[in-house]
Parts: structure tokens; C-alpha cells; sequence
């Protein structure tokens, strides 16, 4: 059997590095001089990744174009935005390089971080906990008004995938109207998809908009001044994709005249955003620092499905998550 | 057909007071001369109660017990505290007087409610809407690492009823182990249900209680220091019972040792609870006014449920909700 080296330069927990290194001996981990500070920055390129037959994180694309050697790609997260080019789906094809990412490992978190916002949203949660009205004044009322249950409201989910499908789950017992944008709908989705070209009479009627959207050329700034205007008035708008997917100044002027009653973003363009960007000042806007996919034991579970394709690869089998 | 008189003392918004007026037409309603602050508060006797056959509100207990004529009390909330004591139960008894409560109307909301405080727990919302932390710097991991879903956890309920029907139905996605605590297990709750004495060994494995107690002379401080050391290190305490089943000294207590990871109160005792009570105080403690079971459309949801139940005494068929 060939030795495998396998570059990795993922931020790991003790444990999840230890489970990476015995689950692929006798193959070996070869790891980075300088690991990349963020998974948004752009790494730079390191010598030991030529040496790589594998690589488990998120290499730059220079090293990965210069490499004589590597077979397949695992990406450490679900957004893959620096390969997802024509010219690196050009090169991923020419080489034969296998392309996966790690979108199941992320997918439960990330759908019940958006159904947290939309269930806090529902019970007015930010304001509830920061009120010490008396039962019965006048602030207590209009909490208790303003608490409006998702039942037999409707969603719009923009991209169809791991995450939208976990999403479903958890919405079923809300009785929700959901319908999904995707590219090109098939028809076996299980609920009603549309293409972008049907998307506004599906905004103009839906409650909830949320944004799953990654980023690629065709998604910049998907979420503009024109969309926006096609949503119905007080439509709460969620973000869970990627910041660059929703033109952030749009975004604003559509909460400031009240077309949207309130935005919940996980994700943002820049990260983080300034503590005086506009948005951040915004009374109905909601923002966590791009935590939806993150869980208890995140680094095992990433590593952990990596040694589950890693066997898959060894077995000549299919892999999971493959993107390319 | 006899011409019926109903007392009317609730908090109605325009709608609902004329879907009453309506609903209950050709009979008849009176109100009181001055209506009670707040659902918790003590109402004084009104001379027009004596004049009622039917009571829908909450009429004070010596109107009650002075009127000749009361045959049917629809209690306007889900707690009835003030008549759910042995002497007003054996003053229906010997006049046959009906007593329902509109748990119904509040049920799904309050369920919602304490959802939306597990679910916002397990994603970190109320830090994480607070961060701005980067991308990869270590408050930012501790968010993701701290985001611990509830699938596959564990639940106690205490108290069987209407609340924890629906609660059961918006846990079902996550596949939680739960256990509810009754009175008396009947065998037919549809999960694993526990007798008090049954308890402790129940809050020994659980991650999350939920507390849905009514206040009764039975459950006043029933969730008090043996309890709380019942329960598992780092379990997270939520109250949407009433304030006055917990021992608010105990539960500070617990949170300041760090046996309880957290606690999630929309009930307190007394409420509000003063500006510069320590529970307001500690980092861990998370409290919304009393807003559980209010939600858009409340007081007319409230107003027919009353007259589908009036409908049923009409006709002379078995009330909804019925407590006595």
C-alpha cells in the first residue's frame, strides 16, 4: 500500500488531532508551518504542501495549482468560496482531483441557529429579556401582542441543501408554508422549489425570507435593493449564508423605512462587522459573529467525518459531501 | 329561553369585546365598575357580580361565595391560584357550579415559550448577539465549542397538562429523552411519566427542567434547595409555572455555586421582580416578564374559546377546560 501524506492545517482540539493521527496511520498527517489565523483569510503558501497526497482544511489555491502530487481536496468547512471558480473547477477536472467538503458536519448546527432566531424572533426574545414590565402596563401588552407565533406562516429558503433539509425538520411541527429556491429544481425535494427566475412571487408572499446562499459569482449581492422590494412588507429576513450574499447598505434602508420588521444575520460583509457600522445601531437587526455552524465537539465531528471518507477514498468508494 | 347575565372583567381590545357582545347575543353583558391592574393582582368585590349567572374573568373569591346566581365561572387564564384552594373547590361542589379555565388559549404559546428559551440556550444566543468577536479568536470558539444541541438530550417536565402536550410535539425533531412528573401517572401520557416520589432519580440525568407547576398549596417552593441538588451538575433550570413554586434564594444560590449552568424564568416571585434583585444580577439568569403565553390575536383567541364553551353549556354539553 503507498504511504499517503495527508496536509492538514485545521485548527483542532487535542483530542480531535489525536483521533485525525490514529484514525489515518499508518498513512501521516504532515501539517503547516503557520496555520491560517481565520477560515475567511487567505492563506499563504507552504512548502510541506507539496509533499501532500491529501489535504484536510483550507489550502491556498496557488499551492494547490503548484502541487504535482495532490488526489483530493477535503474542505473543512460547507462554504468553499476561494475553489469555487470556473478556473479551480477547470483545474479540479483536468487533474482528476476529488473535491469534498464538510457540509454534514455543519448542517444540523447551522439550520438550528436560524430556527433559534426565528423562534427567538417569534417570541420577541431580545426585547422579552431586556423588559421589567409590570403585568398588565402598557409595554407588557404589546410584548404579549407582539409574540406571533410561526404557525402557519411562510418561509422562502433561498439555496436548497443539508442545511435547508435539517431546517425542514425542525419546522415540521409548525405546520409552515416553505418553499426553497435552488438553481435547477428537480422536483423531488419534498415541498415546493423554485427557480430564481419564480423567486418574486414567492417573496411577495412569505413571512420569513432566509439565506443560505454561498458565495459565488452568481450570489454576490444576491440580496439587493430589488429583492428586497419584491419581499412583503414586514417579512423578517434571516442570513445565514454568506454577508456577501446581501448588499449590506440595501439591507439597511430597507430596515430603516420598515419594509423589513427586523433582520437576524449570522453572517455579514465585512466580519466582523465595525462596532460602528450602521447595522450594528439598528434596532430590528440581530447579529451573531458567524457562530451557526459551530457545536459541542465541532473539531471531532469535522475530523471524524474526514476518517469516514478517508476510508471511502482508501476503499476506492464514493465520497461524502463531494462538490467537485 | 332565560335570559343570562355574564360578568365580564377581562382586558379585552375592541375586536374581541365586540366578538363577546356578539357572540353571546340575546344574552347579556355586564361589566364590573372597575376592572383589576393585572391578572395577578386581588380584585375588590363589584355589586354588579350578584346580577351574573356566568362569570368569564377573574372575579374575586367573596363575589363568588356571596352571589346566588353564579352557575358557571370560565376562568380567563391558565393558572387559577385564587379558587384552586380546598374550601373554594367544596363551594362548587355543594353549588354545582361549573369552573373551566382557558388553558387552551395559552398552551401552544407558552409551549413556544420555553422552546425558544431551550433553543436560544443551545445556540449561545443572548452572548452571541452580544459579540462581536472575529473569526477564529478564542471568545468566537468558545461560542461555537459552547453551542451544544439538544438532540439526543435529556428533559424533565414537572407537570402534566395541555403546556407539556405541545412542548413534546416541538421537541419530537430533536429526538430528547423526556420524562414528565404527575400527580398520578396514568400510563397513557404517550412518554415516560413519574409520580413525586419518583423524582429524584429522574433529575439526576437530566440536562434540561422545565417547570410548569401551578401554585397551589402542594407546589409552593417545590423546587427548593433538596431539589436543585436532585438535579445534575450544569443542568439548566426554565420556569413558565409560577414564580412561587421556586424558592428564588435556592435558585440563586444554585447559580452562584455553578450547579445550575443557567436558568430561563418568564415567572418570578414576586413580579415583577425588583430592579436590583440579585437574580436580575447573575450572568446566568435569564428572565422575560411574565410574556409566556401572550401572543398576536391573544384576547381574541380568548373570547372564542369562551363562546365555544358557551355554546357547549347551552347546548348542556361537556365543557372545554373544565378544572371543577
Amino acid at each position: 500500500m503507498t504511504h499517503l501524506k495527508i496536509f492538514s492545517d485545521s485548527h483542532l482540539c487535542e483530542a480531535a488531532a489525536n483521533l485525525l493521527n490514529e484514525g489515518v496511520s499508518p498513512h501521516e498527517i504532515i501539517e503547516p508551518n503557520t496555520r491560517p489565523a481565520s477560515i475567511l483569510s487567505k492563506p499563504e503558501p507552504d512548502p510541506a504542501f507539496a509533499l501532500a497526497d491529501i489535504a484536510f482544511g483550507q489550502p491556498d489555491v496557488e499551492s494547490i495549482r503548484r502541487s504535482r502530487r495532490l488526489k483530493w481536496l477535503h474542505v473543512s468547512t460547507a462554504g468553499f468560496t476561494r475553489y469555487d471558480t470556473p478556473e479551480f473547477r477547470t483545474l479540479a477536472a483536468e487533474r482528476g482531483m476529488l473535491v469534498t467538503n464538510s457540509s454534514s458536519v455543519y448542517a444540523a448546527a447551522c439550520a438550528e441557529h436560524v430556527f433559534a432566531f426565528m423562534i427567538a424572533r417569534s417570541r420577541l426574545l431580545p426585547e422579552a429579556l431586556r423588559s421589567q414590565a409590570a403585568n398588565g402596563d402598557a409595554e407588557w401588552l404589546r410584548l404579549r401582542a407582539g409574540s406571533v407565533s410561526l404557525r402557519g406562516q411562510s418561509v422562502v429558503i433561498l439555496g436548497f441543501g443539508s442545511i435547508a433539509l435539517e431546517l425542514v425538520k425542525l419546522l415540521a411541527p409548525f405546520e409552515i408554508k416553505i418553499t426553497a429556491m435552488r438553481r435547477s429544481p428537480r422536483g423531488n425535494e419534498g415541498f415546493p422549489t423554485v427557480a430564481p427566475e419564480e423567486l418574486p412571487a414567492a417573496l411577495a408572499t412569505a413571512d420569513h425570507v432566509i439565506n443560505i446562499l454561498p458565495e459565488n459569482a452568481a450570489s454576490l449581492k444576491f440580496i439587493n435593493a430589488t429583492r428586497l422590494a419584491e419581499m412583503k412588507p414586514g417579512v423578517v429576513f434571516y442570513n445565514i449564508g454568506r454577508g456577501t450574499t446581501v448588499d449590506q447598505q440595501d439591507l439597511l434602508a430597507a430596515l430603516r423605512s420598515g419594509h423589513l420588521a427586523a433582520a437576524w444575520l449570522d453572517v455579514t460583509d465585512p466580519e466582523p462587522l465595525p462596532a460602528d457600522h450602521p447595522l450594528r445601531h439598528e434596532p430590528n437587526c440581530y447579529i451573531t459573529p458567524h457562530t451557526a455552524g459551530g457545536h459541542g465537539d465541532e473539531s471531532v465531528t469535522l475530523v471524524k467525518h474526514f476518517l469516514e471518507n478517508f476510508r471511502n477514498y482508501l476503499a476506492g468508494g464514493p465520497l461524502r459531501d463531494r462538490i467537485m
